[in-house]
């Protein structure tokens, strides 16, 4: 396999699109939800078990890599997909967002970011250029631009300076990325632009007259109300060329998920499902489930008896509850797997709803199992 | 299935055994490890995951499960089998080891135990009758005897008194298992009797005057010699009858198993494999190897290219190296994984050799490899 990156819009209805992505490690069907791969691993599931999810595509976290092992170690070693056993497509964020998130003494200026480390306090510098450099090193199908995410609220002074900086980080990326030669490689500019509809929009058609294999939209799902974000989505996606992928960057909730394919989002990354995995909270058709209520203590159902992964259907509620309640490592792989194979369906449903012209009937059936909740044993 | 318990002699070299147990729900070929399913699950790994490492059986703790989630909950949904999804024997030991070790206000009487539990405080009551019942209800194929863990050092007369009262409660366990009428099931009584030989020897042939299905040697690898655990092991295992398996309780190391299958046991249970797997050690053919050792950092090697488990085959040791330093599940499973296999490998090549008279060879050999240790990269 090394086919060049290409995107192929198969179906539309009404916004919803349905497509297909090929990168260099195989074909990504549209719209695609990326497990996360944080530190080389999606928390608790080898990579059979993430594929047999139904994903298609892992993200991994520059971030986390560039610091353990180191970028180099892993090109070393045979790049990401080799390190992690991943053999599809992998895509790769800047690292912008956990500089702004987990490291400390943050000095941003033109040039870039430098940081400490939150595992050794090393000081570390994050550029445009670097952070392509980083993602080449991995082997990432997919690299993302570096850009500055800004905390809300914040003014709109300060949104528009983080956006114009991103932009002209986005310039830069595009330069690093074409020097490397990647062919078939893709590198997705990044619409920022806080919660102003007026930045944002300018934020994307800029970025469209850079020019990139796709497009992402970050900043949002950081603490926003979800019509903030919604809104925000209907108005941007349009501004995109319906050529190229649209990627929401660490959404979402199976809703927000739903709600942004609706409004023409190809592509998804969030840790939802494996954190709230590890944690005894699962997705389901039936909304969310706290499997450490005690209801389940007895129940013999399994949490879906018309799940298609083994996980969902094999094990009761009572031995999930089980697990949960004395924390062991089972119940957070069972629940991730369970999450992962519910936000994989969830995508399929989605897919053939919208290839057949189907979409509001599967969006108002989807509500609707979620409005009904989960049933409680007799 | 439904078979009644029974064991076979196949072949012997020397006082080695290779046999093999029929039970109710299967075969268990022997000398056979026994994973430890504490809580319902061999921690980390999925049943399946389990079967696949080679093993046959697995342990469950009664003291755990009765605790939580308690075995009339167990039994009312349908035994341990089916709320764990292990269909293959399980043999299910007595609480008395944890009572002593885990728990807190302990009171012994002729009667039985009195304890507090770890989990929650409540006083809970065990007596070999309902020890007897717990391991009915979970539906053990193998039960064990209530009997008093006694800590060493301890002086003689304590250590007798302690064997006596183990020997009162295998002989009331016997009652109490005959009087549940588990057709093709099996009780196991306990040898005690600390570290004094003829205490221990005093203690087999009162419990073979009982008459079992099998025979445990509790009490040992709590902190003792090798040397002497081994001597016992010599001295005890030729008063037990032939005819009946012998089960080395909680052990051990690779080398504790390899020298006690030489002394006549057939049967092993311990943590080991599991408790180091989760902490970055693992036990090889070339002894054990502790992959957060900065040595694997940078090597692209697997950890035995000749396993018969993919775990071993398909990951770097770099990966297995960045998985333990940065404290990833997949990791702690993964290596678990792998030493659960490797102890099933051994036990499997113990079999064969046994079974053709060379487990000199296969001792001498396994030993070498263990004492040439593991080899670095270049």
């Amino acid at each position: 396999m090394n086919e060049a990156f290409s995107f192929r819009l198969i179906a539309s209805d009404g916004a919803a699109r349905r497509g297909e992505i090929i990168t260099p490690h195989g074909a990504v069907q549209t719209p695609a939800f990326m497990p996360v791969g944080t530190q080389a691993t999606v928390k608790g599931l080898a990579p059979e078990d993430v594929r047999a999810t139904g994903a298609e595509i892992v993200l991994g976290n520059t971030y986390h890599l560039m610091l353990r092992p180191g970028p180099e170690r892993i090109a070393a070693l045979g790049g990401l997909h080799k390190f992690m056993n991943w053999p599809p497509p992998i895509l790769t964020d800047s690292g912008g967002f956990q500089v702004m998130s987990l490291s400390k003494l943050r000095k941003l200026t033109e040039q870039g970011v430098t940081f400490r480390s939150h595992l050794d306090g090393a000081i570390v510098d994050l550029t445009p250029e670097r952070a392509i450099e980083i993602q080449a090193l991995l082997g990432a199908d997919i690299s993302m631009q570096l850009d500055e995410c800004l905390k809300l609220p914040a003014t709109r002074e300060e949104i528009e300076r983080a956006m114009q900086l991103s932009l002209r980080w986005g310039e830069r990326s595009k330069r690093a990325f074409e020097s490397k030669a990647r062919t078939g490689y893709a590198l997705f500019g990044i619409v920022q632009g806080g919660d102003d509809l007026g930045l944002r929009i300018a934020s994307a058609r800029a970025l469209v007259d850079v020019g990139f294999n796709g497009y992402a939209i970050g900043g949002l799902a950081v603490g926003e109300p979800q019509v903030v974000m919604l809104k925000i989505v209907a108005e941007v996606a349009p501004v995109l060329p319906a050529s190229h992928p649209r990627y929401l960057m660490g959404v979402g909730t199976p809703h927000d998920v739903l709600e942004a394919v609706a409004r023409g989002i190809d592509m998804f990354d969030c840790v939802l499902p494996t954190r709230n995995g590890r944690h005894g909270m699962v997705f389901s058709r039936f909304g969310s489930i706290n499997l450490s209520n005690a209801r389940h203590a007895a129940d013999p159902r399994p949490l879906d008896e018309q799940s298609n992964h083994p996980a969902a259907l094999i094990y009761s509620r009572a031995y999930l509850h089980h697990l949960t309640k004395a924390n062991e490592i089972l119940g957070q792989v069972l629940l991730s797997t369970i999450n992962l194979a519910y936000y994989q369906s969830l995508m399929a449903g989605m897919r053939a709803a919208i290839a057949t012209g189907r979409f509001a009937d599967f969006h108002a059936a989807t509500m609707a199992g979620w409005e009904q909740g989960d049933i409680s044993a007799m």
